[in-house]
């Protein structure tokens, strides 16, 4: 378990009134565990969890398969182990809260992550609890990295943009966004992290948000948008680079320039005590001179989870602090127009402002493809 | 909307006594839908949903974000598009049941899926809605798979293992785990197909059951286990093939000996009225013969899901019909002792015996790296 984050939730959970906390999400246990249990993620049912009670005191649950790995990763914690088959993750969460003398206490637990039918279930195994939900103060935990996740992030943030230009520069008109996909996951494996997802959208296709690679052969004047999540011990960063093949049109060149000059006028701003709305309102100024609908945020939090708060939108508004990490992304999707382009980086919040993570490549002008 | 499976579904609703049906997980909205929305895996909140009435009429729900790539997907069709910011997607999917007159209905629903916050929103603005649980008749649905489906895991399981056979070709003594993920990804993409999740474990590592790649290097007589689950329209292929550096131990080749005829075993098994159960006991008898503890289970359906029934062990049975399609893995986790070796092929089950879907590459011998 991670001292730093136990001693952060014991004070929260004082704050909130709550006896104990159950992190059951892939992104919250790692935050409290300190390691991923792999199969958590891909296998909804094979439920994982950390419990922290109020002074401090914490236990680990996890599936019969995961076992080896959760005793390697935590030697000498409480871990209560279920049978994937024969038993049930919720009888073993109830027994673990038991056993930390939980069983009528207010406890805290994500009801934005836990099956409908699992709270059901846990609620008839301990009918002298109370529930009550955990993801907000989860979220706002996790806001103000340590330093040790902001050097993974940091580190993560320059690889994965390497990567993005390695690639950009390894392909030619003719050649298809799968070629573009074999060498950037070439390019983010060989060094030494891995891939948690890939956009990539090119041509026509580039104004579609989130879509992955296809067979789609590069075309000269195609714009070819490339997002890439390089992952480390749970954590990612997120950047985005666009490129275009042979020559850019007047028009691709414009957008560009001011989605560049937006990246600038962020990366000005962002800094302690700045707020969130104030900062989106001055991108949509600049933003505006395009005469193109803007996203609803031009930037949020990221580490154990691909979007975290604060989001840089009209909708919350959130003071910035030092640790804060932040992806930053001004960015046009033409949609029903065939195109689009898009900027990410990393940023984290310091005590003067704000550095730069990622921008290992040099992005002023589109990446041409020959 | 797929035409086939929605009247899978109506005939399924009537079985039940359900008006209608939502399904709201990654797997069973590209099952009823036909196509992914891909940041639905991504984000769990960015909920998207596909409901069906019992007389076969349908609906669609997604975020506003995703609305161009779900419009673009299906023309013509009634879709409800909830707003990230502002908005809420429970609220989204009462208007839809109510656009679809199910306001008062008897509804099935993922309960192992639909988070329990949003599952109490859901009761709340629909309370005289009656909702069942419902994962347990799409589960039922998808292990039947229609001859499109087969086509694609084929297509899917043959390039999978080509890319693991062609990397475990490329890596030498010296080179990392992270060396191999990169072989691996580049044959995936570069065949024209995703990659959803790898396992790589070499050396001590091996005896851990669903681990990724690491730093660690290749060593003479290292086992290294390489599973990789290629991935196209939502559908997955998992094949594993076991290497290892230079000289296999006499024990290890034992092992792998008694696998490879276990995998033989079985594939003389599989046929249309096989009993699940039996086939694993007939594994056992097998593997037994290694005196080393088995895991629960050697086989299981597969498709939108990595895992799906029917399970092949000793907790269920099921009896085998032709058009399911299965991963039949015979393994050792050598857990505490630093090994494994694991073996993992695609088979359809056929009207007259199965076919093997997988197996482009040799390995009635461990594939051994230079």
């Amino acid at each position: 378990m991670r001292e730093e984050v136990i001693h952060k939730v014991q004070q929260a959970l004082a704050g909130d009134g709550l006896d104990g906390l159950v992190a059951i999400s892939p992104e919250n246990f790692t935050y409290l565990a300190g390691f991923v249990v792999p199969s958590q993620r891909l296998l909804r049912w094979r439920h994982a969890a950390a419990v922290v009670r109020g002074d401090g005191e914490s236990g680990l649950l996890c599936v019969d398969m995961e076992e080896s790995t959760v005793r390697a990763a935590a030697p000498g914690h409480h871990v209560r182990v279920w049978r994937e088959f024969g038993g049930q993750a919720m009888a073993g969460l109830a027994s673990l809260l038991s056993d930390l003398g939980l069983a009528q206490g207010i406890i805290g637990i994500e009801m934005d992550y836990l099956p409908a039918g699992d709270f059901l279930r846990l609620q008839e195994l301990l009918p002298s609890a109370t529930f009550r939900p955990a993801e907000a103060l989860l979220g706002r935990l996790r806001q103000v990295k340590t330093p040790g996740e902001i050097d993974l992030l940091r580190r993560l943030s320059r690889l994965t943009d390497q990567a993005i230009g390695e690639a950009l520069a390894q392909v030619r008109a003719g050649m298809t966004e799968m070629d573009l996909a074999a060498a950037a996951t070439n390019g983010i494996y060989g060094r030494g992290i891995e891939l948690r997802f890939m956009i990539i959208a090119t041509g026509e296709r580039s104004e579609y948000p989130n879509v992955g690679p296809t067979s789609r052969r590069l075309k000269p004047g195609d714009l070819c948008r490339v997002e890439l999540f390089g992952t480390a011990e749970g954590y990612h960063a997120g950047v985005c680079r666009t490129g275009v093949v042979q020559k850019a049109s007047p028009a691709a060149r414009h957008i560009w320039r001011n989605l560049v000059e937006c990246r600038e006028l962020l990366l000005e701003r962002i800094k302690l005590g700045a707020h969130t709305r104030a900062l989106y309102e001055a991108f949509l100024q600049k933003f505006d001179e395009l005469g193109l609908p803007p996203i609803s945020f031009v930037g949020h939090g990221i580490g154990l989870h691909l979007h975290e708060e604060p989001y840089f939108g009209r909708f919350s508004d959130n003071v910035l602090e030092p640790g804060m990490v932040l992806a930053i992304e001004p960015l046009v999707y033409g949609q029903g127009k065939g195109f689009g382009l898009q900027l990410k980086d990393m940023v984290v919040v310091t005590d003067d402002g704000c550095e730069l993570l990622s921008d290992q490549t040099d992005n002023r002008e589109l990446i041409v493809i020959p």
